[in-house]
């Protein structure tokens, strides 16, 4: 068996891409599964989620419900101009045999599972946190029996997505997002700032889609809508890597290179700087030196390209 | 005659490095300066002012007393580690044999030199943007009686010299920034991160020292405390141009290589964000496309390293 790893996600095009990496992962033991608004509904999330699942092999992976909204104000819906109307760019998937749970929430099955993986479980989050931070609620020692959390999120040196300055996954939940980033447990960041460096391209699609298994293929088809949504972004047919990013930096399937730990904030006013991650890069010039009080670990670049390594996953199992 | 320059500053040494080479540059016109609170009190930037003006034979230039706090709140004392407790690095000037205007503030005298030189006043703020927003109340017609602004403030994708994302100038009056940068005239805005790629060096220091007249080597001696400060966030003794630069931009003494235009928010809130300047820059990747709504020119680059040519001007004279 692999590592223990629970996933929060807002299934989604480009969790679909974490999905499909996780379960083609040798070292990764994908334990559990939460949803979230985000991308598209918690309900159709986990649907997308149990599909995927189907479609992998994974049909044993728990998948609960969670957050509909954010913890205080409302949610507008999910951008169906970037991931479809279904969340998984209008590709209709197979419907899966089984359910999410009914009889526990996101927040609940998260806290479960870092009781039954104590010490060992590895907490991926590329949604809102909406879910991670109901469960820091439900049991407050929850920093202490988790490994660590990965969270796809934020921008520090780079424009946001959804405002000037703001990350969607923060944006959607910057309270959430605050109690999260603020709990005491080993926290790495995956903000913009890597995930737009890191491309896949029409050439991946094409692959995807020549694929033998029916997982790459329904991704290649999903890609469509993305690709064209980022046309205004990159000035031709591609995507970022966002989520698949971060699940790979979960799986140790990615190498941080520059990753400072640094003071990083929230910002949950109501202004025009709301869901920006404030990150203190003011040491850049001289390596970062240490700030006592800092918590996350933020990683600006990796290693190698990651395009390449997801695809060659995707495709290989 | 040059081009007429209007210049509020809170002087400063690099105030000083800028009215230094307003007044060494053939075309500028130096018109009337205002002070403001900023790096030193008001009237300790005018008395400096005053001295500088003295020693560069430009005792004609009328110098009027601005803010002494922003619009709203308090002012707690300008930073006496960077720019020594008289704010010229504790350098002594010979004192001018003249004080400031007593009978118009800062505000009136910009309003005034604006119709003096209607159509063709550069203004030139180095300083927090009190003054130029009384101005602008004082006179609601002044962003069409000038021919440009000329700002140095804010932090577009570089980290803040306050907090991690403020800039000092920003930060000291957001309210008066959210005026400025948001009124109807032609503003340019010399951010952190071009003024923070040019710097002077020991071996300049070393040149203003060896000069022949009073006034660069009066510079020299008062780089000594700044340059100080600088070494916690270069790694050595040296110094960012962020005022002089600015000069140069509206002297035309620097030319901007990429500036797109685009929207430009303060945030005025009281969170973790308070006066960063929210820069729009989501269209970098394909070229900056035309922001319907965007009205500052954000200066990112020039076309060569800015401190020669500042010291070729200071020691030319």
């Amino acid at each position: 068996m692999g590592r223990p790893v629970y996933l929060d996600c807002d299934t989604g095009i480009d969790d679909s891409l974490a999905i499909a990496y996780l379960m083609a992962h040798p070292d990764v033991d994908l334990v559990g599964v939460g949803t979230s608004f985000g991308n598209i509904d918690a309900h159709r999330a986990a649907r997308n989620t149990l599909d995927l699942l189907a479609l992998g092999g994974h049909d044993h992976v728990p998948v609960a419900i969670g957050a509909e909204k954010p913890l205080s104000g409302a949610w507008n819906g999910g951008p169906a101009h970037i991931h479809g109307a279904n969340g998984v760019g209008d590709v209709e998937l197979p419907r899966a045999g089984r359910e999410p749970q009914t009889d526990e929430s996101a927040a609940d099955l998260l806290v479960r599972m870092a009781h039954e993986h104590e010490g060992e479980l590895r907490v991926l989050a590329i949604g809102p946190l909406t879910n991670l931070a109901r469960a820091l609620d439900v049991e407050t020692a929850l920093p202490y029996l988790v490994e660590s959390v990965v969270v796809m999120g934020g921008a520090a040196r780079v424009p946001g997505n959804v405002t000037p300055v703001a990350e969607a996954n923060i944006f959607n939940d910057p309270d959430a997002a605050d109690r999260v980033l603020s709990a005491d447990w080993p926290l790495t960041l995956i903000p913009l700032d890597v995930t737009m460096e890191h491309l896949i391209e029409e050439s991946d699609r094409a692959t995807l889609l020549a694929a033998d298994e029916p997982l790459p293929r329904a991704l290649g088809q999903m890609l469509d809508v993305y690709y064209e949504f980022y046309v205004a972004t990159y000035g031709r047919r591609c995507a970022p890597l966002h989520d698949p990013l971060a699940a790979a930096v979960a799986a140790v399937g990615a190498t941080p290179v520059m990753a400072p730990t640094v003071q990083v904030v929230v910002d949950a006013t109501d202004g025009p700087g709301r869901g920006q991650t404030i990150c203190d890069l003011r040491g850049e010039r001289v390596g970062y030196p240490v700030q006592p009080t800092a918590r996350v670990r933020l990683v600006l670049t990796l290693d190698a390209p990651f395009g390449p390594h997801l695809i060659e996953r995707l495709t290989s199992a």
